[in-house]
């Protein structure tokens, strides 16, 4: 189960991530296993709506299970079909990478995560680089 | 103007204030004074929506400039104003206590906090509490 | 018809007689007959969601065709008539004083004028000032 | 920071800029660094929803931090991307050219400005020249 501690840990690493990279102000939010929002840090000079797009990565991951990073690809594939997606689920999904599942040690999901800021790429790698410091999987 | 590191100060003093008082599992959220979302933290046992209920008192205040305690008046007068704003504003508020206005050393409005998890008295002091700890005002 | 001239001298007498009254930073917005917006303004210091606000009073008066003071008489007679109204009307109403129909010379409804940011009261008598000013009426 | 002054200025400026070409009815709307609107101007003529074509391009610049034209950029690369924004920002984005920043001499971004009623490339134009008469840039 995700707590607090580990969710501000991913926040924590993903923001020190991302400054030592040098990338643009970055917006990360870390939801868990319900979809509900537990920490998120949004850095000085990120655009007024930077937050939602993070948001918005890290509730598709959730919501179907999968990083966003697929969710593009299943959006390459059948366009209509994520495009349509956004009716029907509680709310809208932001289909490129910076969206990833965070899994405990035993490979369960309890969360996901998101970030906006820089490129897709560089978004999800301060990601996947922030999971790994606060000992947790995607 | 806030920084996030106003925002993670208010964040984390709210908290330290609300563990120290025994409060029931709480949601901060700071807003910055554009009603971006820029900090946030949701304790361990929280329900589900319990960040939307902190985030909409935090909203409410930014949107009217005045604490969610005074809108929570305003409804009490004229309830059919209050229930009719959420129809009007870009997003919905919540009148009762636990959402403040930040102000900076000289007055002038920066953002805004909310607190949701106990009673409405006491999420709002966990938060003056906070403001106090930060520097800055309600 | 309303013109473009007609609505920005609602707008520039409605912040004047403001300003000579001393009101707070207010938020002005004109509508045509069919209720789209056709000019506004909103003063330095004006809470993020005032003009809504506005708008959503002057919103009011065009689609129900009465002044939004007679709004908040029917939301006190019967507050789940004008609670529900904004459920099926295709934008939500502000039902307190500040919006007001713009009649042309003739007695024909050419649009609504609201205004938010001091006491309803005095929103709706900065307006009342401002068709005055502009040969108009409501 | 914007102020109404500014925002009036780009107004009247864009329209003269319209105007001197021979542009098509034009709405002009103007926001401010938290995307409040903050002055707007809809010619006679303009079609019914005029008005939100041009606030949905100042919003999209303001929301995402680039001009619109570069938001249509990302939607010709990645159609789904911003095809779904849409779900997840506060309000909808019109991702075609006709929408900029505006930056005050320093550079920092204080707003953005929107205009719809021609082609896109001269709803854009028009508000370049605007912005510098205001002795504002984008």
């Amino acid at each position: 189960m995700l707590t607090l501690e580990h969710a501000q840990k991913i926040v924590a690493a993903a923001l020190a991530a991302s400054r030592e990279k040098g990338l643009k102000p970055m917006g990360i939010v870390v939801l868990d296993a319900r979809g509900a929002l537990r920490a998120a840090a949004v850095e000085d000079g990120a655009s007024l709506e930077r937050w939602r797009v993070a948001y918005g990565k890290a509730r598709g991951a959730i919501s179907l299970g999968v990083s966003s990073r697929m969710i593009e690809k299943m959006a390459q594939d059948r366009p209509y079909f994520i495009g349509a997606l956004g009716s029907v689920l509680t709310e809208g999904i932001v289909p490129v990478p910076g969206g990833v599942l965070i899994r405990d040690p035993a490979g369960a999901v309890i969360g996901a995560a998101g970030a906006s800021g820089d490129t897709s790429d560089n978004d999800e790698a301060a990601l996947l680089t922030a999971l790994g410091a606060a000992g947790l999987a995607s």
